[in-house]
């Protein structure tokens, strides 16, 4: 919900004619803060190096600078032995790259960048330079090589200082973290977006600056006529993106024991792959706008997780290693993963139920990451099994490292030829070890293509930054939606235990993993011997307890394992009344607690005989029922759109008669009445679902209201104290006809509620789920421990 | 849709308890017509002899007959050469059996059974019989095997001339064929009413007597616990029903000829197989009522067949051998198909897009019979791939021959370990050859079961029979429900050429097949070197043509490839207008002709934009929408349950408001209206599909009218010369304003109307369709060969 208001507030994309500008030459400043830091060290420099070498010649004129903390003199001598040895690019002469690299040591100078004075005098030594040169300034490029914590001062001090002449462009590049979750994340990009407009902004995965990640909407787009038959749920067994890694997080706990695998990867670099396999393909892949936008598209229709989608794990060192590198004693307990699977669906026809496994860990058996879409066996082979067409069907865009040690695009020959249209890949038709396999299937059973040459993420990237290319990098509203479909799940497993992995090849299959309809499992049981430290089970995986509450039956739990007991006993109700009756009549209340019930309801509890069930209304806000605040809409977004229920089995209230909303004239609460009695036998729901609010008010029966209020009417137009006010509701008298009442409540700013309620007597005006008495039938409280214990 | 009628006419089934019948001891009568046949001297003696031994002490006294049209004394010798055969049963000792059949020749009897007088003897022998030896009769059993044609005239005499006494029953035994489509079946099944109750009648498929076949349900029942979290579209790949025979059909061509193999085998046997695998499962195993019940229920859940699901082929010798047999000359081409693979789907949540496939053939490589459910790889190994638990998973259902050669069911060891309860079944651990493989994986992969001793499948059933177990047997429901699946790809496929192969094991590759999304196809294409004999290909197949008709643009084609055209364009329609509207306004006709686009779109477009698409009524009968008539109804039933669409975006004309149907005063069409200039910009549908009647009429707008009639109304009541006479309607007006206009016209008996419409000027009083012209859009017309050339 939190994503569709985002869209609506977001204003378009900013991304302008950057590519365009570029192309005019000019003076550009290029400033690297931590430009002694490890990452400039090993990547960034060497990449402005080469973006130097590729626009020497170009008209563009540059200075480098290297910006820090320390102090000038202490600085510039590391600084110069970074920049000398940075390597020549592979296209470039040796005699002409010393001549360039003398060049680029010129040009390049150290600066304290600490203090406001520090970034005003940065500014005027810039202005300087372009005035006694007598210049024209193209841009200013910062590069943020700093942490996190710092982007917000350094960007309001670039944008009060150091920001270019009119008509030249401005970029600061930022590196992740981009905040710890989703409302941290909102948090920084609103500082930023102080001092920044957006389409300054560059924030860095580089993932996408990897080749094959790179090249993977172009692969799509280029064998689009082999692929869009088969790039569907037809045909897609699985897609899977995995990157292991054979390292641990030694010498880094202080950040990482924070972070956590998903964070670090799954979040970034695993989503972003995720959404080039998955989005529309734009029509014009270097349209920006059109890129990203069908990117964010993904991140709406993606399914929510929950924590059974997800399997985290921890090796076995990582205890001792936070113990020590952050001064814990033997008793402290990280929960941090530092290997995670989760299983992703996106919510489109085209790949319903296509599960997308994202594996990343720390300390396995190898090095390697890919991106794997496996295809079903679609073949009935009559009589020999090992035909070609027999075989497993696979497109692998293999990042890196692992046995094939050379990024590349694989497919396997069973499926289709794929082009190779770009000028900078190449097939490879001789394999030098012959007998190595790729994922299963020996190399030979592949087409593979791979880049002429290999070429560094990062050196790529800073050539896509000065070329104004946004799509290669993380938008706001993109980095924003990423965080909004990975935050719930990231809280949902903050009191998990991971599994706990010896690493290395040790592992085993400790870490193989299961698809279980919706959910994922570690296919290994593990018998719980230290319940502190193994098994993957949650320290607060206790069963839901059953007790009493005013005199009724009530059962308690976390929130997750109530919502499933709920779900399963509306599942059981339905049973039995279809078996009985051959029809299930549902009523249920607005509001937000629900929610969570009905994806649950939709998304696991697919043997629901939706078929034979009536979904009925206790409420509604007199809105027409397309708008977002209708109770109606959000049962549709959450739970109708899911399920196969016949159009004649859904029953909104018709609050909107004749154009208009809720008149008394319309008769919109006898139409409803009528309906209820001709399809609901002696007009008693089998199941009613009711919300309690923080004033005790149910359905839209708010506190003074009495049953003898409505007499005998079923349905009644009511006020709310709060907008929208104007509401239809079912009576007491419609609720207590039914056979069975479920009131769910749920979350800590219900506890005083709940405590309330524990003290008022039966049939209290201000509290109307007092009235509540089901006549013939039961009343049920669910409430999760927070409600209950506060 | 006529099943669905079947459904509602149909009495509930007549099952009683006939079981508990079979237990009251008395004199029971049995003859068996076609005694001396090929089936009664291989089966059928065999079967009652084990029958007699079993219930020799039971208290029962049996007679048995066999009958012919033979002359008593010609045939009498003959029948005692079948009964001197028989073989002993496993379980009785050589010298007992010894007494036990001499007792059975001495009860045995040949009669001619020719004329009515024939019959009559028989009965009055029958009744001296049992007053001369005071004995009560319990029931008589005649069992029918002869050719079908003599079933009606046989059942009429038994009827009248046969019947038992009072309080004793009557059971007729049919063998297949049961008809040869829905309405010859339906013919046979009325006749043989006539003179039967359903409960007396007793259809063999022999197959239900496999003992494999027989223990498909307990085995699903008494492993439940393993199963039901599996046994869904979440783990299941595909189901495969197959039955490959080596055998040609030489000798038998006169009635193979006119059957093939989808008449042959898939209707019945592989048909029923099927539902054993996919139905519910009944409570309680052993009431006929509910088992039969829930098999029909899945006939109900079939999505129909097209011959886009289906391959056939047809073994190279058998063109020579139909014109041997049949006397036909050498430019005699039969199409009848010796094998077919066929993918059906069931159209539950459970098994949604779970592909079925059922295959059969003869002349093949291996005998061979088993149902397979394949299951989803849905293990990802994070390291070591050749764990058990990363090899695939399936369960088979082994009826015999093959290289297993005995009847098992096998389980992978990494599913489950599944129960054996049965006791006439038992566990198997060793296994004598160990390098068997059973479908692509070693013996010591499965665990095994199979029964203790092996039956024949007649035996079994002829027990059954006398037991009066109804649901081992083919229920008129279930038959007419099963042909009425089939009866449009039979029809379908008519003109069909099948594939010639070879026959044996060199067909190779040749009979491979793939399933691509909803359809099958084989692997590999045939070069067409004589079309008229190779490729699969429809003698019919031609491109759909283009050209014009009333001066309007027209599209013809058969009847397949014109919907097909027609929904293409209109997917191309809806793409087009969301991409430049952000949604798509689709307006469509009631009446049978747009069910077949209706199913083509929801089947077979997966990508179409539901989520963006509008979708409107061109006119609607007041009835309420929940009733079968209603256009609404069908098109609910049809299209929009099958696809993800907004409930929202669905607009069903307001036919019913205030508990009534197309009153004036509740001003529905002015709501309808209203609704239309509220949503669809400048009240301009993007396409509007209309049909046309033999009088010209289109939407409800009847000969007669003209546009001025409605002034510049959009949406009017009408009146229809035919029942229900009440309609609402859009006007010229509203469908004029349309961006296109598509007129779909199918069906020789619309041929009249098409060459009247070629003939009449535009806006012509009597021909409505005349009137339309929409004032910016264009008009299309889609017509089928056999409406547009008769």
């Amino acid at each position: 919900m939190l994503l569709s208001l985002l869209l609506l507030l977001l204003a378009p994309l900013c991304v302008t004619s950057a590519q365009d500008e570029a192309r005019k030459p000019g003076h550009v400043s290029v400033i690297i803060l931590g430009g002694t830091g490890d990452l400039a060290r090993k990547y960034l420099w060497q990449g402005f190096f080469e973006l130097y070498a590729n626009q020497v010649n170009s008209g563009h004129s540059f200075f480098f600078y290297g910006g820090g903390l320390s102090p000038t003199n202490k600085s510039t001598p590391v600084l110069f032995e970074i920049l000398k040895a940075v390597d020549c690019p592979k296209d470039v002469s040796e005699e002409r790259c010393a001549i360039l690299k003398e060049q680029f040591l010129r040009l390049s100078r150290y600066r304290q960048l600490k203090t406001l004075e520090d970034y005003q005098d940065l500014s005027k030594s810039i202005q300087k330079q372009l005035q006694q040169e007598d210049m024209v300034e193209a841009g200013r490029l910062f590069y943020l090589s700093v942490p996190a914590f710092a982007y917000a001062e350094i960007a309001d001090r670039i944008n009060n200082t150091c920001r270019p002449s009119t008509g030249a462009w401005l970029r600061v590049v930022l590196e992740k973290p981009f905040g710890h979750d989703f409302q941290s994340a909102q948090v920084l990009a609103t500082q930023l977006g102080n001092s920044l407009k957006d389409e300054e902004m560059y924030r860095i995965d580089h993932y996408l600056g990897k080749q094959v990640v790179a090249n993977i909407l172009q692969f799509r787009m280029e064998n689009k006529k082999h692929l869009d038959p088969i790039w569907n749920k037809y045909y897609m067994e699985r897609v899977e993106i995995v990157l292991k890694e054979t390292l641990d997080v030694k010498g880094r706990i202080a950040f990482y024991d924070q972070y956590g695998v998903i964070r670090d990867v799954l979040q970034n670099h695993l989503t972003e792959v995720m959404t080039l396999l998955t989005m529309r393909l734009p029509l014009n892949l270097s349209n920006s706008r059109e890129v990203l936008t069908n990117k964010l598209n993904i991140f709406t229709s993606l399914l929510p997780l929950s924590k059974s989608q997800a399997v985290i794990g921890q090796y076995q060192a990582y205890q001792s290693e936070v113990q020590h590198e952050l001064n814990k004693t033997k008793d402290h307990v990280s929960l941090t993963p530092t290997f995670a699977a989760v299983l992703a669906h996106v919510d489109e026809a085209q790949y319903e139920d296509v599960p997308i496994l994202m594996v990343s860990g720390k300390q396995l058996d190898e090095r390697v990451g890919y991106a794997r879409v496996l295809f079903k066996d679609n073949v009935f082979c009559l009589q020999k099994q090992n035909s070609v067409h027999c075989k497993p069907k696979q497109i692998i865009f293999y990042f890196g490292h692992g046995n094939l040690d050379y990024p590349a695009i694989l497919v396997s020959k069973n499926l289709f030829k794929p082009v190779v249209v770009d000028s900078e890949w190449k097939e490879v038709t001789e394999h030098k070890d012959k007998d190595i396999t790729v994922l299963g299937l020996p190399i030979s059973d592949y087409y593979v293509q791979t880049p002429i040459v290999q070429k560094e993420a990062y050196t790529e990237l800073i050539g896509h930054i000065f070329a104004g290319r946004k799509n290669s990098f993380v938008s706001t509203e993109n980095l924003l939606a990423s965080w909004d479909f990975w935050s719930p799940l990231l809280s949902g497993i903050t009191a998990i235990f991971p599994r706990v992995y010896p690493g290395g090849s040790e592992n085993q299959d400790m870490l193989d993993i299961a698809v279980k309809g919706r959910d994922l499992s570690y296919i290994n049981d593990v018998i719980l011997i230290n319940p502190d430290q193994m098994g993957g089970q949650s320290v607060n995986s206790f069963q839901v307890m059953q007790g009493k509450f005013r005199g009724d039956e009530m059962v308690s739990g976390w929130t997750e394992e109530l919502i499933e007991k709920l779900a399963s006993d509306i599942e059981e109700a339905a049973e039995k009344a279809v078996l009985e009756s051959g029809v299930f009549h549902l009523a249920v209340s607005g509001g937000a607690s629900p929610l969570a019930l009905f994806h649950r309801l939709a998304l696991h509890h697919f043997s629901f005989p939706w078929k034979d069930t009536h979904v009925w209304m206790v409420d509604e806000r007199c809105v027409p029922l397309t708008e977002l605040e209708s109770n109606f809409h959000s049962l549709h977004d959450h739970l109708l759109q899911h399920v196969k229920i016949p159009y004649y089995n859904i029953h909104p209230m018709p609050v909107q008669l004749n154009q208009r909303l809720c008149v008394e004239e319309d008769r919109g609460t006898w139409l409803y009445e009528e309906e209820i009695r001709k399809c609901v036998n002696a007009s008693s729901f089998h199941f009613v679902l009711l919300g309690v609010g923080y004033d005790g008010h149910i359905a839209s029966l708010f506190p003074g209201v009495k049953p003898e209020d409505h007499g005998e009417n079923m349905v009644v137009l009511t006020e709310s104290p709060v907008k929208p006010h104007q509401r239809m509701s079912l009576t007491f008298n419609a609720i207590n006809k039914a056979q069975k009442v479920a009131v769910l409540i749920i979350g800590k700013y219900k506890h005083e509620a709940v405590i309330q309620l524990s003290r008022v007597k039966d049939e209290t005006a201000q509290w109307p789920v007092t009235w509540v008495k089901p006549e013939k039938g039961s009343l049920v409280w669910y409430m999760d421990y927070e409600a209950l214990l506060g």
